[in-house]
């Protein structure tokens, strides 16, 4: 009994979970395309600006677009379905939620909106500023690159560590419920066995 | 008694799904259309663009802010009527919603705005990198279309996916669903005999 | 006793409906009357466009403005009103909202702002490709014109086919509603003669 | 006892009032203000327009933007002392709230933005395209003056409407509430005359 | 025990207090400095432009946006460690939360955004229509101007009276309280006076 | 028991409080981050410009997107955990979250974008003066750097001397925990003693 009680709390947890990460995964990808949409219809381009530059920004920008559509996409799809269980007051509802089975859509979405979309959009504002300095200076322009460098590698190594800890904590908390269930296994087998002895 | 009550608990789950569909819908396309009229209006035409692409881009922008409306105009007339019976505290309330009467026209209204909503988008951004990049260099107008066509691959297998997962776990609940009922049928036929041995 | 307490519950829903109807209409024309005015300050005149097209495309504007400030001032003078009473917890307090009172005012703002509203934006967004377009390519402004036509009778179909099933659903639910006031007051009926052959 | 207790549910029910008509008020005096901004920050003059337009434009959008700071000091002066008291939760709480004290400034900043505020912005609107159309086309600019008049004087005939169904409406319930009043006047003249006969 | 009950019950609505005026703060801010920095963006000067103009516009945008962020400062530093104990279901924890002993940097912040704020924004304005009209038509520039006055001699009118207002409010309220707090103490007395009575 | 009752109490406010944290920080860094990248794109610079300011300008635009970026980052990952658990109404489940092991990250988040933002941001507006209005006035621009030095030197002010405050607000609160806990030894060991003599 209090087994499938834990089962359906870890359950309603891991619903919390992937309703929050879709959330901001849909509001952080709304913001950083938004930007980068805007800033491509705005900046003012120039014949002399060369060839390689404007592909790289249009590359960029068609990238961060579609990864945030992707997001968007598998948000609006999945996000539906997980708030209408979580409306129901009913702690069985959650079987029916189909946050377990799409767990790798939602954290590809999530990957893809924070992840890939945060470096994208660093390397939009690197690129956005040689479109923009690059004929009026060439070391106002460089500048910019010269510090996004060590971003993006103290957001990678954030990454990583973040990722690491996670799994960690993870690992830590399923050993301590493996302990959890031993003791209550050996307490159970206890329980029956004085139980048995009463019966007997 | 029982099963009356899980009828309506199943159609407030619908009602919650319904809601979350609708307000999903409205927000999806209230952004993408917004982001289409801005870039339409905001976005330089030349003498030289040529006419099929300014055709192109006229009628992916005039579809997408009316594919938005569509979605718009059945989410303002269906979402009050079902608002106003979520806000009521009563169980039975239910059965006043429309949204089981109207589930076609959320269905298609939140197929029209992240389906094909979605797809016009991305469609949109390759024509505007042409607009804006092509005058200036035809390899990165044509970088944009590239990278659109294997997205918007996998934006089509993705929906394909989901809408299969969706179906078989909608058919994997009603049969356990109708599992449950059988099995509640025969408990209640053993316990009409078991009550009409009782009165003999 | 029964019966007060059946017309204040259907007061209340009434009273939702009224706050989330006149709350989707500020909501809807809020954000159709801000894309007009921002297209109309924003788009460039030239001196070739015809006059005819400036006429319909000022008229259009001024319009969508005028209708959305009409359905704004209708929100903002009965949504307070009704607000405060449905913030007290106390069943009676309906009585002393203007929701029944004020329901024309209330349907107006709604149809204003959701049907006008959402054809005028429709007109507007063809009249603004006309505007934006027809100096480089006739065909792409005919197109845009084009596609509106049919997606103008899509909505008028659906809006009058949703307001037929509206009004059927109503219908059903008043008469479902009159035969249990029919079986009610023979229940009492036969209640009541039960108690009076009781005391005789 | 019950008559104290009435008094504090009016006065609850006129707090939360005035919250909804400051919340309203500052809402949609940020929204006008904020496009007439916006449309005269962008807005492009040029040298031939006529002196006596700029002047009107001048003062309508100065106007436009005063009376919403006006409504916006007197709403952050009076809302947070308001929403303090509405978050305690104990009915006494309502006698510390200045929502009865400061009744007068909360009319006016309502008045002030619902009122006076769409009048000027339909004006606004006018006066914009006059701005933007007289150079190309003298009619286009007549046209959206010709539209607001009639908009205007149905508009000031809602509010002349709205606030005599307001008045009468009050007027009703307070007769009714005198006439409660007696009621429970005679009622208890009643108690207390049938108590002092019981005690002689 | 109730006068204890009675200081955290003060205590917590002047965290409820508090925590609406920092709100109120920020958001006001956000948006008046927001229009002040778009605003200097957009508009375009030109060469014939006094000196003194620009200096004052210049001087008006950065105080502006100064005050912003000092009250952003204040409201972001604050803010979370009053959230973080409304959040608490605990009577008591009102005595950890940080808002009695940083009351002036609230106050401050407050003034700063609504007091000096909008007379700020309403220079704004002012030094805007001088900037944008002055070389069309002298007496559009002026007209603002001399609009401005009358608006900013009310506003500071009904700042100073409403000071007043809160401050006998206040004043009223602690005198109400003192005599509570002596009735209470006499009550006490009476009453200890008569348990010493009876327990002689 | 009671002590390990109020770790948990005090494990949720603290969780409360980074949630608080994590969300003023992603919502002021979005706000100042976004200001400057249209600031960025809109500006219109000069052939005339020295390059220095250039260089300036595009340094502070890079660092305040990237330190955005960061907190962004961080933000993202972070809050989902948090969130889900704080919607799970179970005492213990506050064990399960990361915001103590990630209480580092938490305040780096809350540092950049708030100490380092603002700062970054004043900076942003004074080399914004310098770009808009060196060109056509010297002394415009050089009052806005004039005036934002005193505002950094009171900002830094502000932020020590809050941070003392803070820490000393700590400091008493832990002396008082002490004390406290000293107290409840002190009791439970004469309870014990006193325990003792009964049994004895």
């Amino acid at each position: 009994m209090s087994s499938s009680h834990n089962k359906h709390a870890l359950s309603w947890r891991r619903l919390y979970l992937s309703r929050a990460k879709l959330k901001a995964a849909s509001r952080t990808s709304a913001l950083l395309s938004g930007f980068a949409m805007v800033a491509m219809v705005e900046v003012q381009l120039e014949k002399s600006t060369p060839e390689s530059l404007l592909i790289a920004f249009s590359v960029t920008t068609t990238l961060l677009v579609a990864v945030h559509m992707l997001a968007l996409l598998i948000s609006t799809c999945i996000l539906p379905n997980i708030e209408a269980v979580s409306n129901v007051h009913n702690v069985n509802a959650v079987l029916e939620s189909p946050h377990d089975q799409m767990n790798c859509y939602i954290q590809m979405a999530w990957a893809f909106s924070t992840g890939i979309g945060i470096l994208l959009f660093l390397a939009e504002i690197a690129l956005l500023c040689w479109v923009k300095f690059s004929m009026y200076s060439y070391y106002a322009a460089l500048a910019s690159t010269v510090l996004i460098v060590p971003v993006v590698v103290l957001l990678i190594g954030f990454a990583i560590h973040f990722y690491r800890q996670l799994v960690s904590h993870k690992y830590e908390r399923s050993n301590r419920d493996i302990e959890e269930l031993e003791n209550m296994a050996t307490q159970l087998d206890n329980h029956m066995n004085a139980s048995n002895i009463q019966n007997v």
